[in-house]
């Protein structure tokens, strides 16, 4: 389906079709490469560099990557057919996971070999992120064997970590320019919603006010109409690197959590605000000279930091296409169709490998040429291409994975 | 000068003429604009996050660049013309360094503010590495004043620090997979000779061997003709991304480290050699498509890691210069000259800013584009240009700065 030809965008038919297509691409490109590829019949858990057609170049195992692996088989299981094969893959991911992922606090590590040997020290929270929505997503079809149980540990652990995620690896000097960091708040916004079935309903109740709070009050700046990446404690700009660093696919990917948590407590004005947001941030973030979302950009335009800065990333653009679909879908904002059909045309065109088919590209430069070869990486694995293929299908189709 | 007008390029007097090209530019254009741009006349040290007009857009400021803007400052003094303004802000930069520079261990900052304020730990040795260097060349030409005995004990603390030099920082899960970095070897070759008028010719002569067999025999792979970046605990390869690393840039400036020590003892072989394996770095780094030399590469042409891989960076061309003058001038081979007129047209069309003169850029695209608009920033101060500047119109003519 090639979607520059439709003159008409805003009709039930077509989006009845693009959710066709994104369930399509889903169900007979993107899961199938991952489940023929990825594990690891020797020692259990996944290997996830993978090159273009499929074939492993680095055995190395990455925490948030197995986690991610495993959240998605099981969500796919539970969501999306109840196919065997996803869930005994969840269960070998999961059980390697448990018996090499964990120190003596329980902190997950960042990287172990592909026998499970550690790597790399628990030095970044978002291993015991992953791995905690990994293990309460396979509770739920895989109940009674104690994945839920490690979930909650590893949540209460999390929390407890919260105010200095990076412990004795932050290289931070104590108070000089105190500064908070985007990353953690926006992920709880999702995990507070993943995790209702294992931590109870009061609990996320009573989470939400929390999450939203940091996210829109303390991070998002009214006056500047955008998310800073980083903030002082009491969220005000601070001039330096980190702090006019803008991260436009973390923002976005934050206001489609915020929409869903704003669904789920009924409240139409914060959609409405998230849905605004995501929209100014796309704005600034697009690339006007070549298309795409670039990955960094400074507040103030000076040179950022990050030597990456104007690459497009497979994520960034993925998690955008979701949060369009879904701010149209819940608000009927035009713009939000208008926007899906740009980002869907350069997505589709840039990431897609129709060469090989299988899993998206996730790199490409400024001109978006393919920059890494690759399906899969360090940072890239079984995540979010799946899980936004599925979010938009069912965003556009809830019955889109009904068979007749 | 445009020299690929030039039908003869291996003759006397056109060597002569870049010698002079080459000092001009430090001259007239590298070294005023830091002098002019550069001193924090308020708080001392140096801003270095400098635009392409000289305007501070950042004002923190990054150790590794103070100590090698007091280093270059006073080695200039020395070298080139003792001229006071230099020596003047060599010294207000080291008083900047040793009142805010240090923890209570006498271990160097990453980073402070511009009020001296400590912003970033001592997590990387090579803060200290550019404060001993600053240190020991300020001592050189302003005696008595104790910056050589803090450049001594900076030195003993590196090589106590040697075998973990990121100590709590070090975020590798001991004994997995045990590798040694390239880094510290290397700049430990240019600092053994640098440091000679403060530890004495028996110390720098008892180091040699050293650091020769570090660099040469356990990073340097003579079946496959590289140097990596990392290796095995016995100089093995391990495959992985760390240990697939290829960095042309730092090899080939090892080089002509490794071609001066020889030079110093008399080694004609050493020198032949590390001609050699420069020249077979240049030639597997360099980009064939849009010219220039990639900054990462793997060894066996996976993905690498670094998403920065084909970007094109100053210090790695001007280097490659400096290695290429002094393999000419050394060993008269003459391939190093031609490669010299190819990285040196390369170098002068696109690092050079035509327009507003002063230093050069930093960081360029794959396709030869100005990828960052900075002249100065958290990693790029006053250092390779300049000093490779030098180097070069020295090594061409030694004598380029004598006036008439």
């Amino acid at each position: 389906m090639t979607l520059s030809e439709k003159q008409t965008i805003d009709n039930k038919a077509y989006i009845v079709d693009l959710a066709s297509l994104y369930a399509q691409e889903l169900v007979n490109e993107v899961l199938p490469f991952w489940v023929k590829n990825s594990p690891d019949s020797v020692n259990g858990g996944f290997f996830t560099c993978l090159d273009a057609s499929g074939k492993v170049f680095d055995t190395d195992k990455f925490m948030w990557l197995q986690g991610r692996q495993v959240w998605c088989l099981s969500y796919m299981y539970h969501h999306l057919k109840p196919e065997q094969q996803w869930l005994d893959m969840a269960i070998q991911g999961a059980d390697f996971m448990l018996k090499h992922g964990r120190d003596n606090e329980g902190n997950w590590y960042f990287s172990l070999d592909q026998m499970g040997r550690p790597l790399v020290q628990p030095y970044n929270i978002f291993s015991d992120c992953f791995a905690t929505m990994a293990l309460a997503a396979l509770d739920r079809v895989c109940p009674g064997k104690g994945y839920g149980e490690v979930a909650v540990e590893t949540f209460d652990n999390i929390i407890a970590r919260r105010q200095n995620p990076k412990g004795a690896y932050n290289k931070n000097y104590p108070g000089t320019r105190p500064m908070r960091n985007f990353s953690l708040p926006m992920i709880l916004c999702n995990l507070a919603l993943e995790l209702e079935h294992v931590i109870g309903s009061d609990a996320v109740n009573a989470f939400i006010p929390e999450v939203l709070h940091e996210v829109m009050d303390i991070f998002y700046q009214p006056e500047l109409g955008v998310i800073l990446e980083n903030v002082a404690e009491d969220g005000s700009l601070v001039d330096s690197f980190d702090g006019r660093l803008l991260n436009p696919g973390h923002a976005i990917e934050a206001m489609w959590f915020v929409m869903d948590i704003g669904h789920r407590i009924g409240n139409k004005k914060l959609i409405a605000q998230a849905t605004q947001i995501m929209l100014n941030t796309l704005q600034k973030g697009w690339d006007n000279e070549y298309g795409g979302i670039f990955y960094f950009l400074d507040l103030h335009g000076h040179p950022p930091q990050q030597l990456e800065w104007d690459q497009k990333l497979w994520w960034v653009h993925v998690e955008t296409l979701v949060a369009l679909a879904k701010g149209y879908q819940y608000t009927g904002n035009q713009d939000c169709l208008r926007w899906f059909m740009k980002v869907h045309e350069y997505s589709w065109q840039h990431f897609r490998d129709d060469k090989n088919g299988g899993e998206w590209y996730g790199y490409l430069n400024r001109q978006g040429e393919v920059l890494l070869h690759l399906k899969g990486g360090k940072w890239k694995g079984c995540f979010h291409v799946p899980r936004a293929l599925y979010q938009i299908a069912t965003t556009f189709n809830p019955r889109v994975f009904n068979r007749p």
